[in-house]
Parts: C-alpha cells; sequence; structure tokens
C-alpha cells in the first residue's frame, strides 16, 4: 500500500462504523439509508476513482476494491450501490484513452471529451451516478440486451424503455443511461445520457423486493419519452465500443470490485462465527461450541472457502492493475468469467457453513448469519451464475484450440 | 395406496389452495395464518395419525409423510407445524406399545394409559398439540438437553424453564412439554406435561425472525412456575425411555416426515422453475430460456438433486413402514442419520438452482425460489445439519465394527 | 426373494470363491481368467435369464442384479463380462415379445422367431454370447454409432467392420453383432448376426489395456469380409427397433445390472476399509485408526456414498420389475440417464475414500482400493458419463414441458 | 524471472525431452529410468537450490517450484523424486541459518556447520540424497512417527529401523536419515544420518507397486544393525527442532514444491484433452469432439479446476519467498495445510475430467489420461489427504481465537 492508498483507505475505515450501525435496518426496510449519500459524498468517497486534475482522489482499482472489501463487512448493500457508482467513471476514463490511442476522428475528439470530463467532474463534485446492468429482455445470444431506444430530436435526444436492475433508484443524482440509437441494431448505436433524478417522464418501478442486498434500491426505472439535451449525451456511433476496447478486463473493467464486496460480507460472517462459537461453551465439558467435531468440520470447509475467494480476487487484482500487464486481455477476460462464480460460490459456501454453525436458533431473517446467505445469494446470480462462466470460458478455450489448430496445421483440419 | 388413505389424502388436498393462497403473505408477516387451526381441524386432519379407536382418522407415517409432502408445495411452515403437532401421537401410540409389551409395572399402567388416552383422544377431537425440539443450553454429549425442571408440589407439578424451537407459539391449544424431574440427573426422570397455552406463568418469547419456516408461529414459551394437575402429566420415572424403546426410528419416530415437508417444496419449485422457463423465450432465437446450455446444465443438476431427495425419504419410508419389520432398528436409526442430512442439502440445492435458473429478476424475497430458498435453508440446520448425522453413523458403523472383531476374534484386539 | 432366487442366489455364492481368488492375478495380467467360462457354465450361470421353456434358469433382472452385485464383490471384471453375456438374452426375448404384440408380420414371424430362440437355447446350453457396445466413429447424434456393414450374398451375408469395446473377445463362442444391412441409413437397417469365435475374417484387435476392469478381455474386433449364413442372422428390417420397443427401461433393458456390478465393488472396497482401519491401532493411544477424526470424516462420506448407490439402484431394480409397471417407459428411461451416473460417482467416492483411508502404504496398484479405484473409473466413463446423463434428462423433461404447454394451451404459446 | 532463472530454466528445459521420452515405458516397470540421475547430474540440476559458494547453481523455491511443474508435465515420477532430493537441501540449509540465528551453542557450532556443509557440497558435486516422508507405525498425535533408532558405539552409531516411503530406493547415493537417539522421547532426539545405498545392513524393501508415481522406487529400506561414522552423522540434540524453527513454511520447507509436481502433471493432461477434443471431429457434423454439450461442461470444469490449483500454488509460493515475509509462520504453515490439499484434490478433478472426456476407448493403464489419474491420486494420500488439512486448519484458527479471547477477556472465560 502507498502512502496515497492508505491515506483513501482511512477515509473508508472512518465511515465503516456509520455503515454498520444502519445495515440491519437498511436490510429490514428495503431501503437506502438516507444519509448514505451525504456521508460518503463529505468523506470525498465518491471521487474515488477519479483522477486528481478532474477533482478526485485520484484512486485506482486497487483502492476500489480495497473500498468495497472493507464496505462490504460493515453494510454489503451499500457496498455494492457505491461499487455500481464508481463503474460510472469508465465512462469517463475509458474514453479519454480512446482518444489517447487515437481511435476517434479529429471531430469527434471535442464531444468525447466534453463528456468524459463532466462524467468525472460530476463524480468529484459528489453528484451520485447510477447505472444499469441489465433490462427485461433477454436474447440467447448476449448477456444483456439493450432494448431502451434514442429519438433525435430537435436540441437532444428523446428515450423510451425501461431498466430492470441497478443500484440508487430514486437516490443518485444521475442515471447514466445506455439507450440505442434510432436505426442502429448493432452495439455501435449504443449511446450514453445523463438522465437527471428528477427529470420529466422518470418513473421509479415499483419496489424491489429482493432476497439480499435489500438496502441498494434497486427498483430500477422508467423512461416515458424522457428529453435529455445534446450535451448530456454521448451519442457518437462507436463510442462504446471503442471505449469497451481500452479496458483491461471484462466489460467496462473494474468488476472484480464487485466480487470484493461478496468477500467482505463473507469474511465478515466468518469472523462472527469463530467469535461466537469460540466463546460460547458446552455447559457439560465447558469446551467451546467451535470444538465439536461438527463445527471443526464446517470451520474447516469455511477456512477453506474463505481463502479461496481471496485468491481468486487476488489474482484477478493482480492481472487488472500490475504495469505493465502480464496478461493479454482475452486471458484477463476469461479469468474473470471463472472468477466471479468461483469467488461468489465461495462466498456462499461461507455463509452456509455460518448458518450450520449457528443451528436454528441463529437461524433468523436479521442475524450476521442469516442476513449474509441472503446477501450473498444474490452474488450467485448477479452479473451472471458460475455455470454460465464456467461454459463461455470452455467455449473460448476451445475456439481457441480449434483456431489454433486450423492456424498452424490447415493439413490436419480433417483429422 | 389404500381406499383409507386416498380418502386421507383427499382430505389434504381439499385443504391444499386455502394454504397456497396464504402462504406468500404468512411469509411476509412471519405469522401462523390464523384460520389455519380451524381449517385443519374441520378437515379432520388433526387426528391423521391417531387409530380410529379414539376417534382419529387411522393413518399411518405413510399418511402423515404424504400430507406434510403435500402441504409443503403449498406452504412449508403449515407443513412443518402439522408435522409437529403429529409427532405428538407418539406421546400417546408408544407408550401404549410399551404396556403391551409389558414395560411397565401393573401399578404403572393405569396412569400411563389414561394419559397416552389423553394425548391422542385430545388430537382427535381437533386440540393442537404444540411439542418443543430444542431448549437453549448444549452439551457435548446429547444433541437435546432438557433443562426444564418440574417440581413436586400438591395436586401436581410446577414447571420452570424456557423452551427454545417448537411450532406453533401462541396457536397450539397445549404445549406438551418434557420437563426433567426435579431429583433426577438422566434419560429416567424426563417427564410430559400438558401444558394449557394461557395458563398462569406461560408466556409466548420475543417474536421469532426466521429467515425461512416463518409461519410457524416459533417464538418458544417460558414457564415461570406453571402449576399442572396430577392428571394432566406422565411423570412415570423411566416412562419416556421405555416409550423410546418403541420406536422403529429415530427418537419418537415419525421424523422423516419432516423431510417430506422440504421434498414438497423442492418439488413445487421445481415445478415453477420449469414451468416459467419453458414458457418465457428469448427474444432473439424464440426458443425458451430453459433450453439454454446454462438452464440445462442447472436443470438436469435440479432433477438429479430432485430425485436424490426422492430415494432417501421413500426408502426411509419403507424400512420404518414395512411390516413386518425388514431391517433392525439401529439400522433405521442409522439410515436416518444419513438421511435427514442428504434430503434437506438435495433439497436446498434444487432451490439454489431454481434461485439461479430465475436470474436477478427473480432473486426475491417473496417469489417462489427466494422463498423456496429460506425455507429449505431452514432444513439445513432443523434436527441437526448434514455433517452431524454423518460423523454420528461415522462413529456407529465402526463402533460396531470395532466391537464386533472383539467379539469374534479377542485374540486379534492387539493387532 | 423367492426359493427359486434363493436357488439361483447359491449357484452364484458357491463361485465366488474362485472368483475371489483369482481376481487380483486377472487384473494384474489384465486378461480373462481361463477357466471362468467352465466355471460358470458348469454352474449353469450361463442360462441365468434364460426361461426355464428354452433350458435356462428362469432368472429375471432381479436376479441378474443379485448376481453382478455378488460378483463385483469378488471379481469386478467377471462380473462385468457376465453382464454383458447375460444381455444377449434380450436379444431373444424381446424380439418375441414383440411378436407377442403383434408387431412383426406373419411371413416375418417365423424367422425371428427362429433367431430368437437360437439365442435363447444356446446360452441355456451354455455358450457364451458377447455383444458390442460401441464403435470408433463418433456422432453429435447418437451415443452408439453402427458403421459395421453387412453385404447380401448367397446363402448369407458378407460382414466388414471392426467394434471397439466389448468384453470376452477371444473368449466367448460368439459374437452377439450388429451391423447395418447395405442400402439402409437409420436404425431399421440393423441386424444381427451370430459371429462364431473363428470364423474366417474375425481378428481380435490389440490388446486393450484398461485402467481398470482389466481382465474382461475388452479387445474388440476386426471383421474382414466374414460370411454368415442366412440362419444365423435376423436381418428382417425394422426387427432392431421393433424389439427396442418392447424393453421395459433404457435400450435392451436389463442395464441396471451394469451399476449392480459397481455398487458390489464398492461394498467390498468399503468393508474392507472398515476391517483394516478398526483392526489397526494407533501405537500411542490404542485407539483404532478408524477413530480419527480423519477417518470418522472419511467413512462418514463414504458411508453416505455406498448408501445412495444403492438407493438409485434399488429404485431402478423396482420400477424395471415390478409388475403391473408402476411407471411409464420414458421415465424408467429418464430415471436411468441419472441413475447410472448417480450409481458410479457415488461408487467411485467410496472408492476415493478408501483409498484415502489407507494412505500412501495402501495407494497400490493390486491392493483393494487400488484396484477399487481403477475399476470404479471404469464406471464413470463406460456407457456414458454422469454429465451426460444429466443434460439428456434435463433436455427430456424441459422438451416434454415446452410440448406439454404447447399441447394443453396453446394461446400461450407465445407468452 | 531473472536472468539467473531463466538460465536455470533452460537447463530443465533441455531434459524435458528425454524425462518425456522415458516416461510411459517407466510407469509400465514401475522403474525409476536408469539414465535419469547421470541426466540430472550432467545438468548440474542436482545442486539446484544450493548455494553457488557451496558449488550449486543458486536457485531458490521459486527455481525448485519451477522446475518440479516443468518435470511434471513431462514425466511426475521423476519430478517428484527430484522433489524429494532437494528437500534434502534444507537439512544444509536451515541448520546454518539456525547458527546464525544464534540457537547453537558454541562448542556445537562447528559439528553442526560440518555437517550442514557436507549436505550441500554433496548435493553440489552430483550425489543423490534421498529420504524418507514416514515409516510404518501410525499414532494419533503426529502426522509421522519415528521409530527408527541410533545406539550410539564406539566412533559412530548403529542404525536398526525401517522406513516406508521415499522415493529413490536403491538409486540414491545416500539415504539422508532420520533416527531417534537412544535415551531420548522427543523430536529433540531426532538425528539425521548419511546412509550410504550399499552400506552392510541396507536393504531395499520388496517392490513398491505403486497406483501412480510408480517410476519413483518408492520402496523404501530396512535398516539392520547399519554402522554410520560419527562424522556422517548430526547428532546434536535439539538440532533439529532448531532447523525446523529456521523453516518458513511447513516441515523443512520447501513442500509447496511437490504441489507444482501434480500441477505440472495437471496441465499436461489438460493440453492434452484439448489438443485431442479439438482435433477429432463427430463424423455427422464435422464439429469438434470438444463442442459437445457434455465436453463444453467437462472442459468449463477443468479449467476451473486448473486455475485453482495454480491460485493455490501461486499464493504459496509468493508468501514462503516475498522478501520481507509477507505473513507470519503460523499463517504460511496453515495455508499450507489447506494449500496441499486444495491443489492436489483440483489437480485430481482436472485428471478426471480428462478421463471422462476421453471415453471408454481412452480410459487405459497407459495413456496420457489413465497415467494422469494414477498420478494425481498419489497427489490425494501423500504427506496427508485434503480432510486432514482442513481440520488441522479449523484447530488452528479455533484454538487461536479462543487463547485470543482467554488473553484479553478472561472474565468472559465462562460465558
Amino acid at each position: 500500500m502507498t502512502d496515497a492508498e492508505r491515506e483513501r483507505a482511512q477515509r473508508v475505515d472512518a465511515i465503516l462504523p456509520a455503515l454498520r450501525a444502519a445495515a440491519e435496518e437498511a436490510d429490514r426496510l428495503g431501503a437506502f439509508p438516507p444519509g448514505h449519500v451525504e456521508l460518503l459524498r463529505d468523506a470525498g468517497l465518491l471521487g474515488l476513482v477519479v483522477p486528481e486534475k478532474f477533482g478526485g482522489l485520484g484512486g485506482t482499482l486497487r483502492d476500489l476494491a480495497a473500498a468495497t472489501f472493507a464496505m462490504g463487512t460493515a453494510c454489503p448493500s451499500t457496498a455494492l450501490a457505491f461499487f455500481f457508482h464508481n463503474t460510472s467513471a469508465s465512462r469517463g476514463l475509458l474514453p479519454l484513452e480512446a482518444i489517447d490511442a487515437g481511435l476517434f476522428a479529429d471531430a469527434e475528439i471535442p464531444v468525447v471529451r466534453a463528456f468524459a470530463e463532466k462524467v468525472l467532474t460530476r463524480m468529484a463534485e459528489g453528484r451520485w451516478l447510477a447505472n444499469f446492468a441489465s433490462e427485461a429482455v433477454k436474447t440467447a445470444a448476449a448477456n444483456i440486451t439493450i432494448a431502451t431506444t434514442a429519438r433525435k430530436v430537435d436540441g437532444g435526444w428523446v428515450l423510451q424503455g425501461e431498466k430492470s436492475f441497478g443500484c440508487a433508484t430514486g437516490v443518485a443524482d444521475f442515471y447514466l443511461t445506455s439507450a440505442k440509437l434510432e436505426g442502429y441494431d448493432t452495439a455501435e448505436g449504443l449511446a450514453t445520457f445523463f438522465v437527471p433524478r428528477d427529470a420529466p417522464g422518470v418513473a421509479v418501478r415499483a419496489p424491489w423486493d429482493g432476497l439480499g442486498m435489500r438496502a441498494t434500491a434497486n427498483n430500477g426505472i422508467r423512461l416515458d419519452q424522457v428529453f435529455i439535451p445534446e450535451d448530456e449525451a454521448l451519442a457518437v456511433p462507436g463510442a462504446f465500443t471503442k471505449m469497451l476496447t481500452m479496458s483491461r478486463g471484462s466489460f467496462v473493467g473494474n468488476q472484480l470490485a464487485i466480487a470484493a464486496v461478496y468477500t467482505g460480507c463473507a469474511q465478515h460472517v466468518y469472523d462472527e462465527t469463530l467469535a461466537v462459537t469460540t466463546a460460547k461453551t458446552f455447559a457439560d465439558t465447558g469446551d467451546p461450541i467451535a470444538s465439536s467435531p461438527v463445527h471443526q468440520v464446517l470451520i474447516g470447509e469455511m477456512t477453506k472457502q474463505l481463502q479461496t475467494a481471496y485468491l481468486w480476487l487476488r489474482y484477478q487484482l493482480t492481472i487488472e492493475t500490475t504495469e505493465p500487464p502480464i496478461k493479454p486481455k482475452p486471458e484477463v477476460f476469461a479469468q474473470w468469467r471463472l472468477g466471479k462464480g468461483a469467488v461468489t460460490e465461495a462466498c456462499f459456501q461461507v455463509a452456509l457453513g455460518a448458518f450450520k454453525a449457528g443451528g436454528t436458533s441463529a437461524a433468523a431473517m436479521s442475524g450476521v448469519a442469516g442476513r449474509a446467505l441472503r446477501d450473498l445469494a444474490m452474488g450467485l446470480v448477479m452479473t451472471f451464475p458460475a455455470e454460465r462462466g464456467m461454459l463461455e470460458v470452455a467455449r473460448i478455450v476451445t475456439d481457441a484450440k480449434a483456431n489454433e489448430l486450423f492456424a498452424t496445421a490447415p493439413a490436419s483440419a480433417d483429422r
């Protein structure tokens, strides 16, 4: 850890008690704690990964992962919402990198740069930027399908659509929203818009009653003929895909910080389980509950699972942050497709172990184990389940091998 | 199925729609649905396993398992509470069997018979009899430790203690309560009492906010100097242990019907998952969601897990009901120690698969998958976790083997 | 067990010592023990499942499974080869059933009957009939692809092809061989031939050096212009598929008896592990090795896995033998697609547990644990791996559901 | 990798073709390939981890792990035997460190140093030093129990005992042998001796017929009144335990390089599986076998398992080699207790997947998949099984926690 990282970590540590104090009630109510936006803003954390020249704290993915991990030990919901806010930074950073890499035409550069810098400065100023992971329509061909449309009108765009999952609905200052430009059928036509929370036509959907991660305000929104002025949009065709090429990892990058949320939660429930089962004793022998053969089996397994989560997380962080890069992007991507599932399955097993170690008396909705079980169950399905990641990687490695064979030994293609 | 079994099953089927209609709200509120006692009583089901000569329906463990399975598909909480009510029948049936087997002295017989018949006739008359699975004190030596005490006073007994887990608190007409007679240190001193729900000194503990099986009224009770008249008690020393010897399986028998509750729940969430994923289609290909490689993997696994649950359950039912018995009691017992864990782990895996198959949009507190995940998580810890069962059986088979070696080949004991 | 079953089981028991005595050496040499054909013939067991009216012992699938289980405890290789011999009986029994069911035209009946009875009488007379599970060519569409051809010539047929896996190569009296009639592209054109072991043009392939089940003589054969007289063939087009429709289970039926081979092997290695670890003691405490926490964990898991194998096997036997049938054929089929994998995976886990329980000193090629590990590893791949069974069943249940939706609610097909 | 590391790695690479060429035959014969000692000696590799000042190549644990991994891809048996030879270096390096740390009395230093330097210089000169992992006697209290004794006689020691597992029996130049000095009961009395391969009284035990790792000459030895001169012994009481305190990890350190052997083997069978299943195609569709749903599931799982092995291995290497140390020794130790099992279980799963992917035709004793399955099965039991590691770590973390509670809050000890 550098000194600067340590300073940023202290900002996170300082707010953990407040997050921890609010966590159980927030979970019970299924509501984003009202003061948390201000809390994070005042701590400067909304600009955590924004470069200093745009007014941010200058943190990197290392800081983000450390922050979401730490918050995950206190309030996984807040950690998750904070993670999504921070992924917005990529919408500023990656386009700027794409400009430097010469991917944009001269005429496009000013508008791309203006939008990118607006993303970053708003974050640094303390605006919460929500974004959305999915819509209701599913296709066999893609993980995420965008059906929301943007129609050009005088002075701006009119958005129409629905976003089904994204933290901080009704809480964020802006929804950073992807939509498909009229007339486009491919990802080339994806554009990004600042949708103000209270813009006319914006409606919060029915309250989302999640199994876990309940305090994330994940209701989703409806956009009914929402007008967005031109300078609040990045509608340059191809900008989205150019931006993606600059990412070191999956999608817009930073995805591993979501795995850090779950790992933080798993560490917390692990610590609690050890604390409780070593402190409580059997009435007859006086030995700690933890010393029973069953608890030894459970705790051994939990320890292994927790270490497994760390290993995948730590390695993903290494290959996404080491300079110069030590792995080509496709390998970083494939590693994440496995890693996301591996971390979340391992964390869930920690929660299951804790749940069993606590017995019926601790099998509550609101206790540490019950909450962790619910929060970590969400990790199994968010983004994609482990099974999908494994099947994707199987496809990747076998296609790569088949291509390789074809390229190096065309004569053997009929083997 | 015999005709009589079919007739009894129809009584169960007739109330399923009402259970199903109330299930989600009951789960949300964490409350035993008010009308359900009457519903079950009117259907005659509170006497399901009471012999006809005592006014019951004459069902056996086969009927009970079929009933709890069917109810489990509709409202697992009600199924669970109903299961516990029915286990009370053993407190009547087993002592009568023990009398027939000559285990009681002549002088003891009248009081034992009177109490036993009272249990059965009250059930047949439609009284709900709750009983309790555990207390807060844990010992290394036993699964269940009874700390509640019964002190002899003029005309009856005074109970003092706390019961930490048991369905239908505040709902049942009587709590069938175990306590330890003053002056006894072993199971010989365990006695059973009818504690009326509203008797002076009986208090319902703070509401139990369970992760799942929330509509079972599982709060537990406190007994503070509760007076019970003599004829509402079975306080013959040794009666409890004599009764246990008559059981064909684990504890007071019938335990497998709790596994049927979970299997019913698993079947329901499995059916729902198939229904939803085969009906919903991909927007691009028109194929059902269920046809995706990920869903095929999940559904294949779920199918196998569900079948696994059935196999253990069905076999346990066979060895506990076939006449004449095909397995000695110790094997029936050991099979259950494995089977309980095997069924509940398999059922939980079905729920996990359903949860993953539904994705984030279905990952709700109240949906079928979310409820099943929570209800079936309870199955993992109730009574004992799978890990404990496996360790117990390991002990049983290795001790048996070690003894066998010793018995048949003493000279080799030093090998 | 009926008296007749008991009598047949005694014939099996009587030869077990000889099988057991030869097993280790046979495994080491990878050779079918020379005297075993005679041993089984003299015991009358080659006609075990041939009806008495054809000279056999009149056993059913229950006898066969009991026999392969028992032999599996002594010499899994012999049990496997014996299993394959017995599956030949279906080539006689099913066509006869198909005749009774009216599936054949009057003109076809005599030739079908003659061939069918020849199969059965030869078995009853003590001829060993090998058959082959697979060929080298693989297709995406089918589990088994037949490329061997039969060309009509004067007075008979000429076979050309290669069979890659089948027990008793060079040992059996006849190879009961499937081939595709010239001019046919579908299963309608599959015909069955008696190929004498020493017929001109028949060659045993290079010795098969299997990982396990090494004493099965599984080399496979090459058929180079092998002439088979007309009356040694069942070449009626469609006979093969008509026969298959009569089977109660998978393929030609009886498949579950192969799972009994593995279960017998698993039971044996389990028993040995218990015997050794309870007899051997720690030098310091004098306690049996089996009492160590690690051994308790291993033995608990092994016990559960062994029980799991029994449950799947026992249930499959029930649904394939109960009269009248309690499950429709598609369900019997689907159950087996899961069950084959479930039994073999469970048995393999028993062997793995035994292997671990024995430590490095018992991790030998030839010991009980090492042999069981190798023999049971074969079970994982023979016929099909568990993963394939699960994916097939997923396809079956989702297709059935999709069809059902379509059939009962056509209007909802666009949901 | 530094330049020096690269140079050392090239020495390893240069001999891989020879190892690969000899591997299958060596496995079949169960014999250490005759020329391999010379091959490794000529490449200078017997001194790989000996400091340059003693004539070695100056490699570290990083070099050793890289070497055993690379050799593991070619011939796991040779890699394993080479690993054990290299662990002998600790018997030289750790005592020297213990001297520097002031653990020995002045009078002891010359004899300790002389012995330590003799170990290192002999290795550097190309002597193969075998050592032994275990004896036949087991105790409940320790993983390894030493029963071999050393009796003081004039001018030296007389050894008596038996060593049950250790590579290079009959091959190594010296057996570096632990024995218990007469009159001692604890590890304080453990001494180390150079036993020349052909010394009078040294006998190779009956050939070891291992399931896998068969070319390691793992027969073990018998020592019958073997005289060892004084200057070929390190018999200073306490030297053994003082040496152990200097290790950064488990036991004498370097243990992780054994996990690298298995990982190399797993990588090789993984590569082969991909190569074969992507090259071979279905006869009907022309698609590679690897593209079938079953193969995709198997390959996805194999990929994840292989990555899992790397993660544990890589992290263990990091915490055992980073300077300054980033983890205290107890954590390094605990991590290895989990890691050894995690790596070997993951590697075994890779082999199982390969075995299934190959089907019955590849399920051979001698093919890549069959050999890997056997070699990697050995990994499950060598040193200790995964289950033991997990139980040990459970004990460690719960004891640590209990101690911590006691230290900081004695008043709560009765909670």
